[in-house]
This record gives structure tokens, C-alpha cells and sequence, in this order.
């Protein structure tokens, strides 16, 4: 029977712990709230709790917390995972770059390998954690020159295990495009509730579209906060991409001609994948 | 038995014929595809085309047309409804100065009602139209001093014949409104869209919560141009301020103080009617 530590039970670390248990794993975790412990407990998902002592037999560590919280947590795994024991670490973070670093400063570069499932949703916390949370989504892998292999695959089998798809990346291109492919969708749909906001436009104003188009500014704060900090270098300069691109569209409707206007219509459509509309209409 | 002729069989014509046949209206329409006219003949939906003649004996016609279209439709309809016919008009586009002009023009006034239901979707065209798609969603009704209240009347009847809910606005206050609730959201996804185009992330690089930022990107050009440039004087100056708005959040990050970015993330999360975080994770 394998066994995982997971430190953090709300959306990800809950519903990674939720499959792990289902797919036979035995499952210890760490987590502040007492209340949400106790209620993975008494769902019979999580064994018990997480201690330094409990560590040293375990498979595997997940650090499912905050950007800057599994940073620091890095630090108190530096004595759990000594050079001999064969634990490997990972975690679920937005950002990998930091967090490599710090695993590196640790000395536990060989033993953590860093995950990013590309699953997830604008709600957050353990009651909101669920079976198959992973299910068909990618799940970004960050091995680096020091990771020993037998830890990048106990990652990758982890993953499998709970029906995701694990591919590898570095960290850098990792970020890179995340800042596009995950944190400006997150801006976007912020910078769009607060401009509504301040026109005492509300939520039950929008149709479908707009609702789908603003779902990600509900996302936790906190949470969020640190990715953006984490990765201002990457996000900074494509926010500012998106700004421009905003101001064009104006400017071209304001031109009132069709063309452009059509043409940046059409290129997002392409994007979608629709099909390649021929003026049907 | 109630009849109407609907003009143009497209997502929502089409999904307003599924729906009023169901009603046990009778249902004439004018759609420029013969094929698509076939198919909703086959289906039992429409029960024959709308000629001009068949037109007299109507109670009521509604334009789902492209704004553009839908406005030129008007000059043709000033002779099937002369002064002493019953007949009533109404239409479905996203902006309404610009068609309550052209049947003011038209002397169509007394008879013209203008509609724009909430409802929808990114896809469009015949095969896209479906059963219930304006249950339970808002319905902007735009009379004005002209409108006899007859006709008024009938149309919230229409409307909540299909499940929807009629609520009345005035026109300039609608496109207003349209200009941050529905077509800011459009643009933000398209420009999102083409950025990520550029930059070659694909729709898989995103997770659930980006596809759901970036879904109206496929919405259909030519329709989507006539309503950015219809409405472009209210749409131009919220698309500049939303570009200020993502150059401002730029700037908070690129300090590196998590203060105000959080500030503006919750501010979001407000908007949206999630609970406020208190700092949980």
C-alpha cells in the first residue's frame, strides 16, 4: 500500500486526497483548520494526521498549499527527507521557478519534483474539493538536472494515478506560459468584474457569455495574490500586451469600419477552433 | 391559434420557432438558406415561408436578424403593416437606438417594439437552435412614447410564452448597459483570444476556468460587427477604460506589495457574490 502526506486539504490537496484514497492510497495530512481535518477524517479519506514522525515512511509529500506557503514549507522538509530516505516531494502550484529555487536552497533538489495540474475551478477550500477534480486534465511536470528519475516517475505515476495527464516542461517556459494560459484569464475576468463593479453593473445584468467570461473573478484572493507576485515578471508584460490590444479594438471601432473590426473577430473565432465563418448570416 | 413570422432562422429565431411551435403558435419564416428553411419545415417547426402576403393575417413578426440586416428588414415591412392592421413587430438584436431610429423613420413606430433577450450562446446558425434557450433569462423590452400598448403587451406575451422574463428599459439606457455587461465581455474575450493566438497558446494550454474566459471568442464575426460598430460610442470608451485597468493591475504587481493587488482581487470576488475570504488558506 502506498502512502501520501498531504499538507493542505482544500481544492486540490482535498480532492487529490478524495482519489487517492479511492485508488488505494493511504492518506495522512497536514492542515491548519482542526474542523476540516477532522471532517476528511470522519469521510474516512484521511488516515490521520501528518507528523514529522509520521513523514519518514511515506512515499510521497504533496505540498498543496499557496505558492508561499509550500515555499516555506520547504524549509521544515529539509530534516524529514534526509539523504538517505527514498521521499519524494511535490506540489501543485501556479508558479514553478520560486519554488524550485527553494527546494534547491533546501537541499532537496534529487527528492521534489514540481506538479501543476491544470484542473481546478473559481471555488476553493475542502467543501468544495471533489472526486476526479484531476480527470483528463494535463498535469505539468518540472523535472530538473538534479531530480533523480525514480522521483520524477513516483510523481508522474501519482498523477496517472488519480486519471490526470502528466507531461513535462521546465520551469521557466513553464511560467511563461502560464502567465498567458492561466494568469491573464484570471486578470482578465478581475479587471472585468471590478470595471462592472463600478458601474453598479451586477452578475444577474450578464447573459451565459458574460457569466462564463467573468466565473474566475470569484477566485480566492490570497491564493491568487501570491501567483501574481510569484510571477510578475511574466505577467506584468502580457497584462500590458492585452491592455494594447484592448485599446486597438477600440480605436478600430471607433474608425466605423467593418474590416478590422471583422478581422479581429474572426482571428479569435479561428483560435476557438470554430469553424471559419463564411458569412453565412 | 396564435401566428407569427420570424425572419431569419438562425440561433435564436431558430430557437424561438422550436419554441412558440411548441407554444402552439403557427409559425411562417423568412430565412435566406433554403436549406435551413427545409429543415425547419421537416422538423415541423414552420409551417410554411413568410411572403408578404402571408404576412397581413400575422399577429406578430419578429426580426432575428443581425442588428445591420434586421434594420434594413424594417423599410420592407412599412408596407405589410399599414395603419390599420393589428400587426406587431419586434426584433432580438443587442443594441436598440439604432432600429427604434430606422422604424420611427419607417412610421412603424406605433407597432414596433424592440426586444433583446439575455440569452444565447457563442454558436449560431439553424443547427444550434434548441428547445428552451430563453427559459428563466431576462428579456430587455424597449418601448417608447409611440408604442401602442397593445402591442407592448404582446410582446412580453411572446416572451413569456418561451419562459422568459420581459423587463422594460429605455433605449439608451440598454445600450449602455449592453456596452459593459455584454459587449465589454465579448471584446475581452476576443482580444484575449488574440493574444494567445500570437503568442501560440492553444485552447488545450488553458485550464476550465481560462476556456470559460475565452468561450465567446467564437462567437460569429459578421453579427458581432454590427453590434461593436452600432453601439461604438459606448463601447469604445468602456474598452478604453478596461485597458486602464489592466495597465493599472500591471502596475500594482510589478511593485511587488501584495496590498493593493489583493485589494483589487477582492474587490472582484465581491463583485461576483462569493463570499468574502477571510484570509482561510
Amino acid at each position: 500500500m502506498r502512502s501520501v502526506g498531504i499538507v493542505g486539504l482544500g481544492l486540490m490537496g482535498g480532492s487529490l486526497a478524495r482519489d487517492l484514497h479511492s485508488a488505494g492510497w493511504r492518506v495522512l495530512a497536514a492542515e491548519r483548520d482542526p474542523d476540516t481535518l477532522a471532517a476528511a477524517r470522519a469521510a474516512g479519506v484521511v488516515a490521520g494526521p501528518l507528523h514529522e514522525e509520521a513523514a519518514h515512511g511515506l512515499d510521497l509529500i504533496v505540498l498543496a498549499l499557496p505558492v508561499r506557503a509550500a515555499t516555506e514549507w520547504v524549509r521544515s522538509l529539509a530534516g524529514v527527507a534526509d539523504a538517505g530516505s527514498s521521499l519524494v516531494i511535490t506540489d501543485v502550484g501556479s508558479t514553478k521557478r520560486s519554488i524550485l529555487a527553494a527546494t534547491d536552497a533546501a537541499g532537496l533538489g534529487p527528492k521534489f519534483v514540481g506538479s501543476h495540474p491544470m484542473a481546478g475551478s473559481h471555488e476553493s477550500g475542502w467543501a468544495a474539493a471533489r472526486a476526479d477534480l484531476f480527470r483528463g486534465h494535463r498535469v505539468w511536470i518540472c523535472p530538473t538536472a538534479a531530480s533523480r528519475p525514480a522521483a520524477v516517475a513516483a510523481v508522474e505515476q501519482l498523477w496517472r494515478d488519480v486519471g490526470a495527464e502528466p507531461q513535462r516542461t521546465d520551469p521557466l517556459a513553464h511560467d511563461r506560459l502560464m502567465a498567458l494560459a492561466s494568469h491573464l484569464p484570471q486578470l482578465t475576468a478581475t479587471a472585468l468584474a471590478g470595471l462592472l463593479s463600478r458601474h453598479d453593473v451586477s452578475p444577474a445584468d450578464l447573459g451565459p457569455g458574460g457569466r462564463d467570461a467573468t466565473r474566475l473573478a470569484g477566485s480566492d484572493p490570497d491564493m491568487w495574490t501570491d501567483i501574481l507576485l510569484d510571477n510578475s515578471d511574466q505577467i506584468a508584460p502580457a497584462l500590458d500586451a492585452l491592455a494594447r490590444e484592448l485599446a486597438q479594438l477600440a480605436g478600430d471601432i471607433r474608425t466605423g469600419h467593418p474590416g478590422p473590426v471583422r478581422r479581429r473577430m474572426e482571428k479569435g473565432r479561428v483560435w476557438t477552433g470554430e469553424p471559419r465563418s463564411g458569412g453565412e448570416r
